[in-house]
């Protein structure tokens, strides 16, 4: 496989599966001498935590699971900074439920990775919750996300990630309150929306279906410069981090696919001088041009499917003897989430971030002095 | 820098800048043994070259530069073959008309690369033609391209991109006609609506403004397992690919926004069986799932930004004595494209080529036997 | 740092302090379908195990800290098999004696890495017992090469290593008996031999010094092919995973340096027919030509170099205010090893299989079928 | 193959064949702005040059291959500095006499790597002069170094290699003199034993035979602190460079393989303080210590095989039908070298100039601040 690390400087490695005996990173690469807080890594955890919203009680829209979430640190933190050798970060599974997914062995949900994955790897799969394509994967990526946040802090970065669609109910542009993102179970910048979402969300619950919405991240602070054209482009590594996953089905930056139906004229972002720096009198490109930060506010969006899990029999396929294939109908049971736009926003905040300090970090380089 | 290579086992590394001596690129990775035409390669940087449409005439649609772009390789092919040594193209550039960029030394044409560039290489830059931003990059990629399709071509895999919106018009989702796209200079599947485009790119070429659009790429033939989790996903490195392509904004797979607005139920591609593998009854998905491909066709859109070349004074900045910005008009003269997608549209399947080789390659190692 | 991962496609990345939490790695690229035994694992780290010789005894030579090296298994394995997801193996430390290292703190032992730590980390380190530099870090080699070797079995490639000399001592050329390795407390093929070289370390130990010597290792029944040319080659990679591993000074592969004295006439490989296939004469080479294994058996040594920790008072500086430095005299308390020769084969044992596992899996894409 | 990139930051990708169109290579990663100079590219080339000797008259020692290895640089450097991208640098082959090597084309030469690139790449090889295998690929090596070296010039680090040892005779360690080096033509930092040295390899060359030798390489200037543990070691990375390169047997640094019969008392370096800085008494490490550089002199040697070309008739295996093998003699004609060290002290220099490059750039982000 090979494919589980990210970034090049600032490198992080996942492991783990849904229901095995822990999940986590190493985090290779964060400079020597960076405070880091374990109760802010602990804290970046729980809120990406199933079974728990944003508000902090027990949420109807997420997943019943109750995991601890507890993030124990092994290696590269001394004395409250890091030692600039790798980090490593683990969770331990404890609320597992195997037997929970005994019917699902060699029958593939609709929608989910199931069949992809047990015929890339031979039938060799951990089925249970998803094994590694599980949800479950993305708290690793939060815990190195946080390392990469605390390292972004420093440099006055800021990142923010919040529902802007959910079921179909889409927030006002010009009614965004970031103080409210946290303040409702859909980490939506606007409670009243937010109220609606939630309803049109409990009808489609019951109905055994599920919906989809879409992300929006906004990168305040950005220095001029990040991004290394020209195939490891800022945003070109953002749309791959986003990309990455699960359930996550487009990406566009700036003005993005709206950009298609625009003139130059209207697109353009004019500058002009302020206290001898160059600004952006707009930001139709979304903070990046030609693969690189321009000191503009980074925005991008994300579309997240409809939770693949449904109560609704499906129709699919069983594999048998012989690798052959059989119909079968399966009916999906267990609690899950309705829409995972509020359990993403964490996970978008901490790819962006992992993306950025890698490029922080690279960018350093460039330039002869 | 360092970012300019893609991929890993099948692995591309590219330089050049719009008016340097030359582009090109290093290939390294190609399978030992494959044949490889050099009509081939011409025939994919013929169809990129600009100054001429996908129809073969000179096209007003397109800008004026007129190069051969005549690709010679100096090393890695053998009595037709790949000999498993890396693999360098190169093409000369020999009609640079580098006097017309003298007022773009300092100033910044907006919705360029210029001004990020310029600050994050501390004022090193190549300004002529934009340098390593221009477009003339992307033929490095058609020619790595083609070597990586023609290695797909042996194993049945076939790309097709298009033009499905130019101009504001769009194509009926039920009316691509695949034989039509090389008919019309827009590589639009419908010659009929590609007439309608081209009246509205010429209108807006007259009030001296651009367009954009949105191109949509299928595959068909791809087998089932390519992607590595969680990072290297398929749709993670599609996603890479095309943003890392100049004026892409937007990337989205299957059903891509639009899933953000359905229900599981209708999102989910419910599976069946036939002759004993396994089929899906829908392609939402967009022919990946958990990040592997899913035996499906793969499908997948970008949004392209109307060409910031505009013939509109724009404010700017101009970069004076110590690195201090001041106010600027920009008049840009010149030829350039009103709408890039039927330039892009090569671009695009060269490195949706070149992603399918790689994860074709490394998909070589994940099964033990 | 970022310097911790070790291969592309079989692919390690380790993490872990002498006196931190634990130590461990992920094991990224292990073929899916591969049967790996948690007996085998534990075996190879209880081999490695400090305190306890090759003979099963509470050992002289070595190191007194003992610690049970317990590996457990987070992910990647599931019913006896990989799954091709990433392995994550961990062990926790439990015998540390953290107090013992208070005076080191700011004063730095000759011969080790704590100045040139200190000073790159801007004097954020773990000083604990040596802290990353320690040679507990190789546990976590051990334990990925236990599954590389695991997978190289299934192949018919046995690698084997051993002490060929130590402290002055060298076993004759003709004398080798492999299955004497395990069977002396110096890992060395010749237990008379062992024996001289168990007393002359023992005199070391008395005078409060310390021993250096060569360690060989040969691999049999590597295929033809492994090596990727031309910075990847097999002994390049070889070369870089020993003197990867701390103490060691040198590496040569077959004849080595003394085919620096040799000639042409004598240094070549002739090469006949057998059976219809191509075999050699004979083996000046060691296996690797053109930086590819050729068929004949991949021979190599290493020079290990005395263990720095020795009991005389040494020469040495201190950090002190202000990152200025102060002389110092050092004296080392506790226990340590003499010779490190007979802890280091298995090390090398596991960077040789972690090499192999790497290229045989790159070694699957290079040719066209 | 896709192993013919070194380097993660100041990344180089060589391409090119003995007798193909050109070889070259892309260096990524160079800093912007660094002032790059084409007579000392040029110059570094023409060291390397074959048939002509260090002291730039042609050379009985050398081969007769005449090429004037002309480098061209086509992107990356606009105004005489970096730009930061990719740096391609071609040198067109315009010498081959092709037809020399039709015996060779199933024929394999012993001590040479044909027999593993024909096995290893399915018999698609480019047979003639060695193809990608020749010492010719050096060259594109020469190119990159001498950019890598432009650049730690500039931080005041100086490499010299020279040939401590050729045909059986050793310079004595106390009689080197560096401003010797290029006055002869072994490359010898002393003529009166190159004069030696040559006497020898002429009654070698009469006997049709060849030698082989050692070169030592030392690096003043050095900072403290290059080199990425525990992996990307310094010492490790130079190891592998050296091994990448043909002809090299083996790699030891500081007292190498002598430190394997040497104490721990007479072996560590004692250190002291100078001024307020830390500085060492001795130089037993080769100036790395724990993977890191110390400030001291980094001092390591290589062996150097025989050449493998000689002129007495071989035995070897030709490769027939359906892949079998037959028994062969070979005698191979033409003009060779008889002893390759003068030719690989560039190299030499070269490769560590990329590897030091390479880990000052990533030293650049170890640190916070």
């Amino acid at each position: 496989m090979s494919g589980n690390t990210f970034g090049s400087l600032f490198k992080v490695t996942t492991f783990g599966e849904s229901h095995g005996e822990a999940l986590g990173c190493i985090v290779d690469g964060c400079p020597a001498g960076l405070p880091i807080s374990l109760e802010k890594l602990q804290k970046a955890l729980d809120r990406r935590r199933p079974g728990v919203g944003a508000d902090g009680k027990l949420n109807a829209s997420v997943t019943a699971r109750t995991e601890s979430d507890k993030a124990e640190v092994l290696s590269g933190i001394f004395e409250g900074k890091a030692t600039g050798t790798p980090i490593a970060i683990e969770v331990r599974n404890t609320s597992q439920h195997s037997s929970d997914y005994g019917n699902l062995v060699n029958t593939f949900r609709p929608g989910h990775a199931d069949y992809a994955y047990d015929f890339k790897y031979g039938g060799n799969r951990d089925y249970r919750g998803g094994g590694r394509s599980s949800g479950r994967e993305t708290l690793a990526r939060v815990a190195a996300g946080s390392i990469a946040n605390q390292f972004l802090e420093t440099k006055g970065i800021k990142i923010t990630a919040y529902t802007i669609k959910a079921a179909g109910i889409q927030v006002p542009a010009d009614s965004y309150d970031f103080s409210q993102i946290e303040q409702n179970n859909l980490r939506c910048p606007n409670n009243q929306i937010a109220e609606l979402m939630n309803q049109k969300i409990e009808e489609i619950r019951k109905a055994g279906d599920s919906a989809g919405g879409i992300i929006e991240c906004v990168v305040e602070g950005c220095p001029v410069g990040l991004g290394e054209p020209v195939f490891d482009k800022l945003d070109a590594e953002l749309a791959k981090a986003m990309l990455s996953i699960g359930a996550v089905k487009g990406f566009e930056i700036g003005d993005g696919f709206a950009a298609a139906d625009s003139f130059g004229s209207s697109n353009n972002d004019s500058m002009y001088e302020k206290n001898g720096r160059a600004e952006f009198s707009s930001n139709h490109s979304g903070g990046v041009l030609g693969g690189i930060s321009n000191g503009n506010k980074i925005v991008f969006r994300i579309a997240v499917k409809p939770v693949p899990s449904i109560f609704k029999p499906q129709n699919t396929v069983s594999r048998g003897e012989n690798n052959s294939y059989e119909n079968a109908e399966l009916q999906i049971k267990g609690r899950h989430d309705v829409c995972l736009c509020p359990r993403i926003v964490p996970v978008v905040e901490a790819m962006t971030a992992i993306v950025l300090a890698d490029l922080y970090l690279r960018n350093q380089s460039v330039l002869f002095n």
